[in-house]
């Protein structure tokens, strides 16, 4: 394609440009009948269907400092392939919306577009439908994505004695974070932490086989652990306390915590993003967890345990326990800092 | 609730902006297993899943000179019901993502969430899922509307000899507008036509009882009545010739034609946004609408026949037989210009 300064999306027209898009996504697959082109998809489910929606919007969720357009499709499945895996599902099919500044380049959206791409490739996600709008703004991907599962898990089943357990590491996408916005800083682990941020891998597959075993409760950590386990207790009506040595920081964290005058174990309470699973499993769950971590090929690890709700929500570690509140992302703070 | 200069979105904080809305929609409903609180709603149909996605972007799909809050929330679902209806399908579940400008009112958001009530509830849709950004940048509302149909129908299978139907009237949400953009303007019809285009009315019902009737193809006239009928041919893959008198003009539209300038017809061929059901039906069928119109509720009226895909895409009129062209919406026109 020849590249020229007038190679804006204004330059080809709505419907070249859907047409162009199109080629570089998976489109059809298993329980597609009608897939895009026609004024709805038609598609066929074997279980109950679980459905999410979420959004990347520039300069909210990233910024082109930090992500390249293949990483801002990439995060915008993989966050609601996150939220799938947290119920257990299985992803199967989703509706791609484009806002774009009219000035956007061909190049940037078919960019963004692999990146949706390669994500959907790696979780056999077909792409079913979508629509795209120029505007004056900020460059927004809403995705919705369907899944289906047999055996849906809640937030809500978590009771007192039950263990919480987490997937792989924590802490390591804000700890990308910080390294793309320092280029400067020495740091061996550099690209696997960055890729974290860029490129997060959501547990499906782990998602998939935990829900077989019955958890009591489970949810991701998107917004940051801290959080998102006060989500779980708050939706089960529990209380928690957690211990804030266990909480697995990957190898190479500890520098570039140091560097950015940080407590690592704060980056994996409030960092975000990192898109793990967070499960509570009763107690006979910890014999258990060493074959099925093998199973999935992720690290498990025990970080809190649930307690009646009158015994409220306590972080334990170094020093007195001390409250376990929510900070993590909010996109209206009402006490204004944002993270 | 106390109204005050900072009773805007950011005073409240996102999770309790989401409580707030979610308390002014149908939230529950038959198939709604896991509603919205959730990683991800799960849902349970009995047919075959029809699913579509669409956006109204402030300043492009809509300005607030012409829309009150209320009617974008009830256009951003009704456009959605419609591309359903166009399937043959009864809408059931919506998941909605909005991205407001920072400075956004509460009240407004509230008006807006009524408004996607207001077209939930005439539909029974339940609202299971959606998320909140707050932005720089003008306001977007993306739905993703789920429902289901044992008979879906597609726009792909007009054939030479069939005639083309379209139901209610075209033209009318163009004329609204104008009035709109016009307030000075006497027009008996007004109060009418401004709501064809607020509030359109996606026909819903007569989709689902067309579906049943097995017709070969069908659309929904959202770009315009020429655009539209050509995606339907050229998915088909056939000819056509449209009887330009033949177009439903609403009663009244013709003094608001006569004062805008226009001729009606090319408000009822280009105008956009109206609505309808375009669908090709074998000859058979002539004998059948009038009973089916009754049936429906909604007027039939045959406004073109399929030819052979030799036989080209003409408009027959007054004069000669001019070639039909899609002149409708484009987002981003190659040529410049824009309705």
């Amino acid at each position: 394609m020849p590249h020229s300064p007038d190679n804006t999306i204004a330059s080809v027209g709505e419907f070249a440009l859907i047409d162009r898009l199109r080629q570089l996504v998976p489109t059809a697959g298993p329980g597609v009948t009608i897939g895009i082109g026609d004024d709805a998809a038609v598609l066929q489910f074997s279980h109950p269907v679980v459905a999410t929606c979420d959004s990347q919007v520039e300069g909210v969720h990233f910024t082109w400092a930090l992500c390249r357009p293949g990483d801002v499709g990439w995060r915008a499945l993989a966050v609601n392939l996150s939220d799938v895996a947290a119920m257990g599902g299985t992803p199967r099919h989703a509706l791609i919306s484009l806002v774009l500044p009219r000035d956007t380049l061909l190049d940037m959206v078919e960019e963004l577009y692999r990146g949706i791409a390669a994500a959907a490739l790696a979780h056999a996600v077909s792409i079913v439908g979508g629509n795209v709008s120029g505007a004056d703004g900020p460059l927004v991907v809403d995705i919705t994505l369907l899944g289906e599962t047999p055996r849906p898990v809640t937030r809500s089943g978590a009771r007192p004695g039950d263990g919480v357990w987490v997937t792989g590491s924590l802490g390591k996408a804000a700890a990308g974070r910080f390294l793309l916005e320092h280029p400067e800083i020495q740091a061996p682990g550099r690209a696997v932490l960055e890729q974290a941020y860029r490129r997060p891998s959501p547990r499906v597959d782990a998602g998939r086989v935990l829900s077989a075993l019955g958890p009591r409760a489970m949810i991701d950590t998107s917004d940051g652990t801290a959080s998102d386990l006060l989500h779980l207790v708050d939706a089960s009506g529990v209380g928690v306390r957690l211990d804030e040595d266990r909480l697995p920081v990957p190898d190479g964290l500890g520098p570039v915590a140091h560097a950015a005058g940080i407590d690592p174990r704060a980056w994996a309470l409030r960092g975000g993003e990192d898109y793990e699973l967070l499960f509570a499993a009763e107690p006979g769950f910890d014999a258990e967890a060493p074959g099925v971590a093998r199973r999935i090929g992720v690290n498990l690890t025990r970080i809190a345990e649930i307690l009646p709700a009158s015994a409220g929500r306590w972080i334990h570690g170094s020093g007195v326990p001390r409250p376990l509140t929510a900070e993590g992302w909010d996109h209206f703070p009402a006490g204004g800092g944002r993270r």
